[in-house]
C-alpha cells in the first residue's frame, strides 16, 4: 500500500453536503491539531463553506488552500482545504439541500477516487452527504450508486465486524446471490484487505444463510468456499448459525464475520446498539470510511454538531493506512 | 380462561427429560413453597427421578403422589407429583439418555397437553427435554414435532418479545409465506393471547421482509394486513425495517413484534444477548411455556443445576394464568 512508504499518509476528507453538518464536524475534528501527529490530513470541498463552518462554531482556525495534496504535508497548523471551485457563491444555503450542492459534492466524491486510485492520497472519509441533494442533482438516483463496482460494504462498530454478500436487494433474490463464487471471492478480498491493515491473520466466521444453518445453500455452496479457503491457509469457520455468530463476534471469536445478506448483520449491528457504527469499503486499493450519521440540516449551522464520529473515522483511517489495525474507540 | 375461575390458578410442570436436570431445577424451584402463594403447582412425571433429584440437591422436601391435577391444591406444604407410572425403574439413569426416557418424556407431554385443553390445569411448563432420548423413543424426529400445530412461538427476553410467522424454513421457501392472510392470522392471534393474558391494548410492531422494508411483499401482502388490523381496532405498525423494529421494542415502542422469518427475530435476541429467554406458545387455550437451556445430562445428579430460570418460568406462567401479564424479571 502506497501510505506505508511515506513518512506520514495522506488522508482527505470530502466535507460532505456544504448545507448540512459535514463542514463542521470537520473543522472541529481537525482544529487542535491532534490528528496531524500521525497523518497529513485535508478537506476536499468549497472553502467557503469550511470558512462558514468554522466561524459558526466559533473556532479560530487557520485554513489553507492547496492544490495539490502532498502540499497538505507543508500546512504549517493551517487546515489544508483542495477546493475544486465548482461550488458556485449564493445558489445554496446552511440548512438546505440543492441540486447545486448535490453536483458539487459528486464532483468531490469522483476526486477523491480519482486520488486514491493513482495513490495521490492513502485514503479517504466521506462526510455526510445529503440524498435530497444527490436526487436534485441528476446525478444518482439512490445513495446506493455511490458505492464504487467491485466493492462490499464491511460495517464496524465496536468490535463487531460485518461484510455482507449482498446490500439492498429482496429476499427472495437472496438465495441465488449466495454462491461458492461469491463467498470465496469475499473471503479473499477480506483477508487481504486485513492484512494490508495490520491484521495478519483474520479470523473470519461465516454465516450460515438457513436457520442453524442447516440448509441446501449451506452444503453446495458456503461449506465447500470455506474448505477452500481453510485449504489455502485463511482461518475460516463456517456455516455458523445465523442466530449465533454474532455473538460469538462480540465475545471476540472472530474478527470479522461474512453475512449472507444485508439484514442479516444489519439487524445484530443495530439491535446490539453500539455507538456509531463506521463503513469501511472493501475492495480498494486506497483506504474509504464513511461516517454513521446523516447530513443533519436542522443543526447545521449552530455550531452544535458533534464531531466525535468524525474525529474516530480519522483516527481509524490513520491507523489503516499505516497497517496499525482497527482502532477500538470508533465512534 | 378457566384460570381466573379458580381462586388460585394449576400449574403443572413436566419434569423433562428425568436423566437430564429438569427434575432438579423443579424441586429447587418449589422447594421453599414461596411459588404456592399464587398458584397450584404439580410435577409430572417420574416420581423416583424426582426423589433422587431432591436427595442429590440436598433438599429436605417431601413429595405428595396425586391422582388428579386438583389435589395439588390440598398438597399442604408436600410437592404434588403426578405420576403416571411409565417409567420402568433401572432402565433409565442420571446422566444418560434413553429410548425409555423419551417415551416417558412423550407421554407426559402428551397427558398435560390433554389436561389443558380440557381445563383441568391452567397452564404448564415444559422442563428441558433431551433430543437423543426423544430420537431415541421413535416417537418424534426433531424437536419440530414436540410443537401443537397451528401454533406460533413467542419467544422472550427481559422486554424483547418476538413471535416469528415460520419456524425452520429455508430462507427461499420464506418469501412464499409471507401472506396477507398469515399476518392476518397471527394479528388477531397475539391480540387475543395477549388480551388473555392482562396485556389489554397491545401494542404489535410488524416487520417488514427486505432490507429498509422496501420490497414488493411489504406492498402486496404485510402494509394490507396491518391496514385491515387497524381497522379493527388494533393497535400496530408496520411494516418497519427490520434491522430497525427490535431496537425500537427494546426501547419500549411495541409490546411485542411479529417478525417474518426464524433468524430475522432471532438475530435480534441472541444478539442483545440478554439473560434467559422463555418460550411462550400463541394458539393454545392454556399458557404453556418452555424454559430456555438444555438436559445439560453432563453436571445432571451433581446438585449444581440453577434453578433460576424454571422459577422464573413459574412465576410468568401464574402471572399470564392471572391475567397479571409478563413479569419482567424472567431469566
Amino acid at each position: 500500500m502506497s501510505g506505508v512508504s511515506r513518512e506520514k499518509p495522506i488522508i482527505a476528507t470530502v466535507i460532505g453536503d456544504p448545507g448540512g453538518i459535514g463542514p463542521e464536524v470537520c473543522v472541529k475534528a481537525l482544529a487542535d491539531g491532534a490528528l496531524g501527529r500521525m497523518a497529513h490530513h485535508l478537506l476536499i470541498g468549497d472553502l467557503e463553506a469550511i470558512r462558514v463552518a468554522a466561524t459558526a462554531s466559533g473556532l479560530n482556525v487557520r485554513l489553507r488552500q492547496i492544490a495539490r495534496p502532498d502540499e497538505a504535508a507543508s500546512s504549517d497548523g493551517a487546515i489544508a482545504v483542495l477546493d475544486p471551485g465548482n461550488l458556485a457563491p449564493g445558489i445554496w444555503q446552511v440548512g438546505q439541500p440543492s441540486a447545486a450542492s448535490g453536483r458539487a459534492v459528486l464532483a468531490w466524491i469522483r476526486l477523491a477516487e480519482q486520488l486514491g486510485r493513482d495513490g495521490l492520497i492513502d485514503g479517504w472519509i466521506m462526510a455526510p452527504v445529503d440524498s435530497t441533494s444527490l436526487k436534485l442533482s441528476g446525478g444518482v438516483d439512490t445513495l446506493d450508486d455511490l458505492q464504487p463496482p467491485g466493492t462490499y460494504l464491511l460495517r464496524i462498530s465496536q468490535n463487531l465486524r460485518i461484510v455482507p454478500i449482498t446490500e439492498h436487494i429482496s429476499i427472495s433474490d437472496v438465495p441465488a446471490s449466495v454462491t461458492r463464487e461469491a463467498v470465496s471471492q469475499l473471503l479473499a478480498l477480506v483477508s487481504k484487505a486485513f492484512a494490508r491493515w495490520g491484521v495478519a491473520a483474520v479470523r473470519i466466521g461465516v454465516a450460515g444463510l438457513n436457520p442453524h444453518a442447516m440448509g441446501t445453500e449451506e452444503v453446495a455452496e458456503i461449506a465447500p468456499a470455506v474448505a477452500e479457503a481453510r485449504d489455502s491457509g485463511l482461518s475460516v469457520e463456517g456455516p455458523i448459525s445465523p442466530d449465533a455468530i454474532f455473538r460469538q463476534a462480540i465475545e471476540g471469536r472472530f474478527d470479522v464475520v461474512l453475512s449472507m445478506y444485508h439484514d442479516q448483520g444489519q439487524i445484530a449491528l443495530k439491535t446490539a446498539a453500539f455507538e456509531g457504527a463506521c463503513t469501511i469499503y472493501i475492495g480498494l486499493n486506497y483506504v474509504h470510511l464513511t461516517v454513521p450519521h446523516g447530513s443533519a440540516m436542522d443543526i447545521a449551522g449552530k455550531g452544535i454538531a458533534q464531531p466525535s464520529s468524525m474525529t474516530a473515522a480519522m483516527r481509524m483511517a490513520t491507523s489503516l493506512c499505516l497497517g496499525y489495525g482497527f482502532v477500538d474507540d470508533h465512534g
